[in-house]
C-alpha cells in the first residue's frame, strides 16, 4: 500500500456516485495504513443469475481497484436468499435455486469475474455459511432492528405500496439479510449499483445494532444498454456479454452511438481523468474520428475478456466486412419478429423490400444480378437466398453503394 | 356428544361476538359428530403475563363450553414468542422470559385455569416445539404468505402507521407465527378476544397457505373492569384476579354497578338466556332487589374460583361489616396518593375532612367522641388512629348514619 489516503480515496470517487461518507472512507484509509491492515470490501452478487454483462464489470472494476490499493475484495454470493427465492411465487423470473445450480452458478461466476478480479486477492463468501446456522429466534431479533415505516422510504416499496401493488413481508427481510452479511463479513466499504443504495445503507444501520463498525458505502452507475437509454440487461437484449465472443463483442461496440462510446470509456476501461479530458478535446476538434475511437474501445474490451489477439483479429474482421464497402455510422433500424416467417427465414427479395431497399421483389431481384446486394459484407449472388432469421440476431444488409438496414431480430 | 350441530351452535354463539363463519363451523360440527371425531379448539396464552383475572375468563368458558360438547381443548402458550419477547427494546413491559420463567409461569398458568377447564380434556401445547425447529429459510417462506399492505390494515399497526409512531418489521412477523401455530395444531376452532380477531383471521389465510383445512375464528367479549368503563386490567388496577381471596373476590363483585353487574352475569357465569331475561324482568319489576343479586352474583363468583363454603363465609363476612350499618349501593369514591402521606397513613381526622365527612379536625375529633365513624365496618374509638394507605387498597369510611365515602389508595 504506497498510496497515501488522499490518493487512494482520488482513485476510488473516481466513476462512482455515492460514497458515504468520505470523512468516514479517509479515516479507515488512514487506519488500514497504519496498521498495515487491508479494509475488507464486499460486494455481492446474486448466483440466480450468473451470466455477466458488462454492466456488471462497472462494479468489478471498482472492486479491481481496491485490490490494486491492496485491500481485501469478498465476492459475497447470495445463495441463502436465491435458494429461498420468491416465495410468494409472484416474481416468477426469479425461481429458487437447488443448493447444486448455486454451486455450479458460483463456477459460472468465477469463469467471468477472474477475467476482471485478481483470483489470488479475491475472497469468495456464501450467506447461506451464517444464514443456514442462524435461528429463527434470532432472526426475528434481527428484524427487530429495522422499522415498517423506513424500509418503506426504499424508492420501489413506497411506488408499489402507493399503487396498491402486492408487497409481501419477506421482501423486507431480504435488505435485513443482506445487511446483517455485512456484520458477518465486518464489511469496511460496501459496493454497489446505485440501484443498491438503500440495501447497503441498511447494512449500516444493522452493523450498528450489532455491534460493529459501520461499512462505508460506494456506489457505482447502471450502465446504460447499447441502445443507450435503458438499463443494460440481458432481458432487454441490449447488452455486451462477458462471455460474448470477440467478433460480438468487437461488433457491438461498434454500432453504439458516439455518446454512449464515452459512457462505455468512462465506465468500462482504466481510462484516467486527463485522458479523458484529451479525448474529448480532440474529438470536438476532430484530431481523432470517432470509428476509430470506438475501434479502440472495442480492441480494449476485447483484449480484456479475451486476449490482444483476439482483438487484433476481430478488428481485422469487422474491417473486412464493413470498412471497405463504407459502413456508414447510423442506419436505419429495423427489428424483425422471427415467428412472422415460416421456417425460421426469409427470402432474400421479400427482406429487400421490407427494408426499403427495393421497391419490388423484381427490383430486388434485378440488384441481385447486378451484383448491387451484400448481407453482413458477403455479396449475395442467388435471388433465392434463403436468409435465417434467429432471435438476437442482427445483421446488415446493403444494396447499392448508398442504401443499407440493419435488422434486428426479435 | 349428545347435541346437534344447531343446538351447539346455539350454545357457542351465546356471549360471543364474531363467528366467521357460521356455516363452517356447522360444517364442521356436522362432520366431528358424524366421523365421532372431536374438533381442536385452540386459544394462545401469553406466558409474560400468567396471572388470570376474571376478565381472562370468558374466554376461558367459552373453552370450557366447547369441553362439555365434547371436544378438544389446546390451551397453546405462547412461549417463542414470549422468550424473544420486543428485541427492538421498544416494549418495556414485554421483557423476554428465559425457559425457566415460561416453564414456572405455565405452572402458575395451569393452577388458575383449571378452576375453569377440565384439566382431562385440556391439551397443553408450547409453540416453541415447532419453532425451534423451524429453520430461517423456512420462516422467511411464511413470511411471505402475508403482504404488508394487509398487516397495515390491522386497527393499532394502521394508527401507528398514521401517527408515524415506529413499527419495527418483527411486530409484522408475530401475527404470522400465530398464525402459523394453528397450521401446526391442525386447529378448527381459534378463539380470543375481540382484540385478537385480525390475528386470528391471519391464521386462517396461513392455514390455507399451507394446504390445511382452515380454522373457523369465534371471538369473546372483553371484559370491563370495575370502573365498568375500561377493559379489566392488572396494570389498571379494576380487576378481579382470578386467585383473589373469597373476601376480596366477594367485595369487589359487591362494589360493581348494577349496569356492570348484568354484564358479568352474561359473561362470567353460567346463566342461560331464559334466566337472564327473567332476571332482567325481576329486577324492573322490584320482584328482586339488586343488592340481592349482586350477592348471587359474588357467590357464583367465589364458588366457582374457591368453594360453596368460602362463598357463604364472605357472604357472612361481608353482611357483617356493611349490611348491618346499611351501606349505600353508591358513595362518593376518593382516589388518594399514598405517596402524598408520610409514612404511608393518614390520620383519622385529617382523612375525615379530605373527605368531605367532616368540616375541621375538629369536628372529625368530634364525631369519633360520639362513636359515629367506622372505617370498613369497624368504629374507629382513637382520634389520633393513624389508617394505612397501601396502594391499591379500597375501603370505606363512615360518618354517622348517612355519610359514607370509599377511598381507594393509588
Amino acid at each position: 500500500m504506497s498510496f497515501s489516503a488522499e490518493e487512494q480515496l482520488r482513485e476510488l470517487k473516481k466513476g462512482s456516485v455515492d460514497l458515504i461518507s468520505e470523512t468516514e472512507l479517509v479515516a479507515k484509509l488512514k487506519e488500514s495504513a497504519a496498521k498495515n491492515k487491508p479494509l475488507r470490501i464486499k460486494a455481492g452478487f446474486d448466483p440466480s443469475r450468473p451470466d455477466l454483462h458488462l454492466g456488471h464489470t462497472v462494479l468489478l472494476n471498482k472492486m479491481r481497484q481496491f485490490q490494486r490499493l491492496g485491500h481485501q475484495v469478498i465476492f459475497l454470493i447470495g445463495d441463502f436468499t436465491a435458494m429461498i427465492g420468491d416465495p410468494s411465487g409472484k416474481n416468477q423470473t426469479r425461481p429458487p435455486l437447488t443448493e447444486d445450480e448455486c454451486v455450479e452458478n458460483a463456477k459460472t461466476y468465477a469463469r467471468q469475474v477472474y477475467k476482471v478480479l485478481d483470483s489470488t486477492k479475491t475472497e469468495v463468501a456464501y450467506n447461506s455459511t451464517w444464514f443456514k446456522k442462524m435461528s429463527t429466534a434470532d432472526f426475528i431479533r434481527l428484524s427487530s432492528q429495522y422499522t415498517v415505516a423506513r424500509m418503506l422510504e426504499r424508492d420501489d416499496f413506497a411506488n408499489r405500496f402507493r399503487e396498491r401493488t402486492p408487497i409481501s413481508i419477506h421482501e423486507f427481510l431480504y435488505p435485513l439479510v443482506q445487511g446483517y452479511d455485512s456484520v458477518a463479513l465486518r464489511a469496511d466499504v460496501e459496493l454497489g449499483g446505485t440501484d443498491q443504495r438503500f440495501n447497503l445503507l441498511v447494512g449500516r444501520e444493522i452493523q450498528k445494532s450489532y455491534g460493529v463498525a459501520q461499512q462505508c458505502v460506494l456506489t457505482v452507475p447502471i450502465l446504460e444498454g447499447l441502445d443507450g437509454v435503458q438499463k443494460m440487461s440481458k432481458s432487454l437484449n441490449n447488452y455486451i456479454g462477458v462471455e460474448d465472443s470477440p467478433k460480438d463483442m468487437f461488433g457491438k461496440t461498434m454500432r453504439v452511438s458516439d455518446e454512449l462510446m464515452i459512457r462505455y470509456y468512462e465506465l468500462l476501461t482504466d481510462i484516467t481523468t486527463d485522458e479523458m479530458t484529451k479525448l474529448k478535446q480532440d474529438l470536438a476538434s476532430g484530431a481523432r474520428h470517432p470509428r476509430d475511437v470506438k475501434v479502440a474501445l472495442a480492441k480494449s474490451l476485447v483484449t480484456r475478456f479475451h486476449s490482444a489477439t483476439d482483438a487484433d483479429r476481430a478488428e481485422e474482421e469487422f474491417k473486412r466486412i464493413f470498412a471497405a464497402g463504407g459502413l456508414p455510422d447510423e442506419m436505419p433500424i429495423f427489428d424483425l419478429n422471427a415467428a412472422e416467417f415460416s421456417g425460421g427465414a426469409v427470402g432474400i427479395c421479400q427482406l429487400l423490400v421490407r427494408l426499403n431497399l427495393a421497391a419490388s421483389n423484381g427490383e430486388g431481384r434485378r440488384s441481385i444480378d447486378g451484383r448491387a446486394v451484400e448481407v453482413n459484407g458477403e455479396r449475395v449472388a442467388d435471388p433465392k437466398l434463403q436468409v435465417p432469421l434467429k432471435s438476437g440476431d442482427e445483421f446488415v444488409v446493403r444494396s447499392g453503394k448508398k442504401k443499407f438496414a440493419k435488422v434486428r431480430v426479435k
